[in-house]
């Protein structure tokens, strides 16, 4: 197994630079005394979420072959989230064709938005959409972009962890939202390399926390998917695969798991404290802050995501007023 | 009258730099085709608006002098709004003694968050607000910092105009939230040195409307304060000096008036599609952008301010949803 390293991590950098935003690292001052706590807003991307860096670095290598006719000129995934738009984006950017499979109970909102960018959609009966995009790929010579088993894709979101190094480099912890574990492999690798005494934390929902016991059994286990569709969190519903667990392995000092309703206070805090819409899987690491559990020191946590349907929104907004 | 020029939201911008965030300008590709959008999220300042940059710049010089003895040590504002967060905030950052002035009925979230900052909190009855910050003046040596005029004031935010020439240099449309006029005058200022292609626009609430009215007739005018306090916009509900005025008849190339349900509405289109949190005030440009009235081309809006009370969030959130 080859493990993705700084020098990709640059790389990527390189590549997408022109393509992503350059996102800010807000101090916010609201946070715990003992610990300074720093925000990266990656609801601001397009789309709405980091997605879009890893997809911009895998498409991109691509995009140099079929400018020269050497490469394909269609790609390919399989999602109903923040991926499916992030690689429908990037390929309209590069003028690829992109061939996004899902399932056909996904929201309308979600199949119109990735239609939106130009995307050919495929619905699938459940379950089905490995299959029909392996189909896809066959019959259009397309490239398969997958949401976080990839080193291009890992090393994508790891050009996170670059602009939190050179932001924050005295930085004592960085809380990372954990799915398949694409966002934290890359951070990991990048903050490992260049700010060594940092300690870094996986987040997972207690709902869905597969990664948490999996560390900690020194193997992958698998939840079923019924157990891990429980999570209000549904960007962190994935499991890692062989190549993030590897990783995970080597770069996080811990996971911490979070209750459902501390995700929804936290979507809470974001909107009146930071003045940030996130979805649930996009608060996690500010509900695992807030648990008070990390060493001290100035502490930067990712907001990884900001697509929340309004009517969910609106719901936690209801839910509490803090004073 | 001495104009503020480039090469003082130059040095204000150096003055500053290590106090305000560096705001990315976010493209909005929701926004119209023929005016692509770009957003300027000044919400996500500390205290969650623009005027920390003015008011980091004016005390910024104080500063320098309080360290070798030769000037004041407090500072004074009168202010019930985000002035007032600025100005405790840019104090305590710089070891100096902030009174902000508030009338008796200001909100108690309000005068509990100066105090949060260390400032110490002047009640005062209403209308008397100047009278009461001249006297704590004369009693503390204090320097006054007022919201917008002052030259100092003006030339830090204009170092948002700056920020938006390197990011933006084709621009073709700047929109401007306009109340007391020093954002405004200070952008304009920055944007007409750089950017001498790009129409700059003032945005008014109809219901505080003074100073379209006013640049029409060619001289200020003065609206009933009663009159200004019907809008939602209520950090707009101040009116220009001479000192700004003068700047905004040079800088600006029309205003344009929005209603309270296009307000509203911006708000909304804000926190689903941009995954801003703004307070109306803060969503004015978005209201005037979407009327589709300015000419074709790049466009860039400021969102000044993201302090909105929970209870008035989720009450403009609930009115409706976008599909």
């Amino acid at each position: 197994m080859k493990f993705v390293t700084i020098d990709d991590v640059r790389a990527a950098a390189d590549r997408i630079r022109s393509h992503v935003v350059r996102t800010p690292l807000l101090a916010a001052r609201w946070g715990d005394e003992q610990r300074p706590l720093w925000i990266k807003p990656e609801n601001l991307q397009p789309i709405g979420a980091f997605k879009v860096r890893g997809a911009f670095n895998a498409i991109s290598a691509l995009s140099g072959s079929a400018a020269t006719g050497s490469g394909p000129t269609d790609v390919v995934a399989y999602s109903s989230g923040n991926h499916a738009q992030a690689v429908a984006y990037a390929a309209a950017v590069h003028g690829l064709t992109a061939h996004i499979v899902m399932p056909e109970e996904t929201p309308n909102i979600k199949v119109h938005a990735t239609r939106e960018h130009g995307a050919q959609v495929v619905l699938c009966a459940a379950g089905e959409r490995e299959t029909v995009a392996a189909r896809v790929v066959a019959e259009t010579g397309g490239m398969l972009i997958p949401p976080f088993d990839h080193p291009d894709v890992i090393a994508g979101q790891g050009t996170i962890g670059l602009e939190i190094a050179a932001d924050l480099p005295e930085v004592a912890n960085v809380l990372i939202p954990v799915s398949g574990g694409g966002l934290a492999s890359g951070i990991g690798v990048a903050i490992r390399a260049l700010c060594p005494q940092a300690r870094i934390f996986g987040v997972e929902p207690e709902l869905a926390a597969d990664t948490a016991q999996g560390l900690a059994r020194g193997h992958r286990v698998d939840w079923p998917i019924e157990d891990r569709n429980r999570t209000i969190a549904d960007g962190l519903r994935s499991q890692p695969s062989d190549l993030t667990f590897a990783h995970l392995q080597q770069v996080l000092d811990g996971v911490i798991t979070v209750a459902e309703s501390e995700i929804r206070a936290a979507v809470r805090e974001l909107a009146y404290r930071a003045r940030l819409v996130s979805e649930p899987s996009g608060a996690v690491a500010l509900a695992a802050y807030r648990q008070g559990v990390t060493p001290p020191g100035p502490t930067a946590l990712i907001v990884s995501g900001g697509n929340i349907e309004p009517q969910m929104l609106r719901q936690i907004l209801d839910e509490s007023v803090p004073d």
